[in-house]
């Protein structure tokens, strides 16, 4: 029998109401002849709730001990779900991350699943029984809980589907799928229908974020097809999968945009590669996350490296760039009123002057661009905060995006 | 080193400012020499509120999945005392029962401890880590959560003392000890220094909810010292220990109270025992309690039998009866406004007379006595509710328990 993983976010379970819809929902699939793993997230703002209290007793509370606590927020789903699908006539069994095989490394608060053993989940779903499994969570090997950071929820379900052969992974959100712009901010965005893990996952990095990069990452690795479908609708949604990119005509798929970003400049350092190391290697150590790096002017002694990072790791940021600093001779300015727009499609490799044209758009506007950096599959520039749904307003029309091709 | 283990109720944990001075006191423990184990409930109202939540799911929610919720309240409590005592410098460590090694049976939301692996403990505390447990909640050997029924934290305490040869258990509750009757009942009840197992373990049962009976039992089993002793002062408590009675003069200890009470009466069951091995077998399979079992007349081929359950499961207990009665010719009375007193005493077994006593105190108050039962360190007598307190007052003046012998 095919195994379909579906995966309800903290939205999707913030109430009695809720899980009950969730939980006919699962019914109805296994009505339809399917074995169903189910994979939850905490309720609403529950995680919230627990980091305030923990922040009450300890502003810097050892990770570990975040994890254990977190964990809580995804085992009272789990079981309210299960006692939701049992109350009506349905055979059912709740998980942690830990009992369903969801190994990971050590790294506490952003831990990475290394393997999903699936041997209870099997067993369990041999007896007919609908898997409940908590997202977000899983065990070192030495028998800790760990949380894998916000969204990890996400990645959890995909790992599960890659570990039991699934049909497909389908993630529900508050959406109805992935669109070619934020349709807060464009109108005329439109429904994709198909999307490539490439094109997703880039989509997914640049602030799309209804996956979570990670999840789409381990999708394209294992070839697991994922739907991102609407809670709310019997919609189709966004199909995730592989896609045959050689013959696509259209070169943009969609326009990403990313509002949580801060530019840190350092200005006039020194051009071997010693300052370059240090500086990511300390931002890594303190799990950091560096996107857009550029340097000008290597040719020079010294030249102006910039990056960005997310608006609440600017303070870590800096910290640790001060430290790394010291009285060596150069500066360091940083502007958090950024913002990132960039532009994604499979096709653009083979289509030559995509940039040029996203750069034409933005200055027909009079968008001035900071930095711009550029993938197989992507363009970014960052832009200035207030003008950046300008910004995406004039790719989407430039690329007629809110048109079918 | 010496080990001693304490265990804080939900109310010593309840809020911020609670745990921090637990912390504390934790902390004073380590200062003294000690290596510290703490075992800790859920705070204040948690579990009441996760019951709540899963009813308004499911009134018959899966026993192994409201463990599965209701082991969270707890695991909360462990990473937010961890996290404090952590910010007074102190080296710890938080364990679920999981992972401190609390192996139980398979009978969910009632599980009783079958073995404690204190492997994982010892590890901890030889890196100089307070190790904190979680209360009330242990593993099957098929990895599933269970919990041990209300009060169990105690039990868990006692178990992780007597696996690890500790000192002494600490139980850390509202009170500063085990009194000779309840004081909001009698005012000249008297703080008992030292008392015996087996008495604590009536007193226990008898409705003295200081502490959890099989928690005693352990005790009692392993030879562990109990002291029962205030969260909010610096008494000694009482001591609950194996006491040489025999040359003891005092022959009643304390008089205890149960309002929590109420009477089934089968009248006219044949007198051959499948009635009766029927009735019981059937409450027991059902988990509930029985108490206090009289029956009068086994000579006739009828007679009356009457035992007494907690008000919470009578109508459980009547529903389970009325399927065994059928259409068979016998009847059944209930009385929920009934009360049991007893008196308990460890020297009582050596001083005949003392059933004797207790009903001249309470024929005095003009008491009339429905059920009486007794084992060799206690009597017990069933009284009408609203009499109870006169009855508590009565044998506590007869038996001069508010002066020290």
């Amino acid at each position: 029998m095919a195994i379909i993983v579906q995966k309800y976010g903290g939205s999707s379970v913030a109430d009695t109401e809720k899980i009950m819809a969730v939980a006919r929902r699962v019914i109805h699939t296994v009505q339809d002849g399917f074995q169903v793993v189910v994979v939850v997230s905490a309720q609403g703002k529950t995680t919230d709730g627990l980091i305030k209290q923990a922040r009450s007793i300890s502003k810097n509370a050892p990770k570990r001990e975040m994890d254990m606590l977190l964990a809580t927020g995804e085992q009272v789903s789990i079981a309210l779900l299960a006692m939701a699908i049992d109350s009506l006539g349905q055979k059912v069994i709740s998980l942690t991350g830990p009992q369903g095989g969801i190994m990971t490394d050590t790294q506490h608060t952003k831990a990475r699943i290394r393997e999903v053993d699936g041997a209870r989940i099997n067993t369990e779903l041999a007896q007919g029984k609908v898997v409940i499994v908590a997202g977000f969570q899983g065990m070192t090997n030495t028998n800790d809980i760990t949380t894998l950071g916000r969204g990890g929820s996400d990645t959890t379900a995909v790992a599960v589907a890659a570990a039991l052969n699934a049909e497909v992974c389908e993630i529900f959100t508050d959406v109805d799928g992935v669109y070619s712009a934020d349709p807060r901010l464009v109108s005329e965005a439109r429904k994709l229908d198909e999307v490539d893990y490439g094109e997703m996952l880039e989509l997914a990095s640049l602030g799309a974020m209804i996956l979570q990069p990670r999840a789409v990452e381990v999708a394209s690795v294992y070839g697991v097809p994922i739907r991102v479908r609407s809670s709310f609708s019997n919609e189709s949604g966004t199909m995730i999968k592989e896609v045959n990119v050689v013959e696509r005509e259209i070169s943009v798929t969609g326009v990403a945009s990313d509002e949580n970003c801060a530019k840190i400049t350092l200005v006039g350092i020194p051009t071997d590669v010693s300052v370059l190391h240090n500086v990511f290697s300390s931002l890594a150590a303190e799990n950091v996350n560096v996107d857009m790096i550029v340097q000008a002017g290597t040719a020079t002694p010294t030249a102006d490296l910039t990056f960005t990072v997310t608006r609440e790791e600017l303070d870590t940021a800096l910290d640790i760039i001060a430290k790394i600093q010291g009285d060596q001779d150069w500066g360091v300015i940083c502007d958090e009123n950024v913002a990132k727009v960039s532009i994604v499609g499979a096709g653009m490799m083979t289509n030559p002057g995509v940039a040029a044209r996203m750069f034409e758009a933005l200055n027909e506007e009079s968008i001035p661009v900071f930095v711009v950096s550029t993938s197989e599959i992507k363009v970014s520039c960052l832009v200035p905060r207030p003008r950046y749904q300008d910004a995406v307003k004039a790719c989407h029309r430039k690329f007629e995006l809110g048109t079918v091709n």
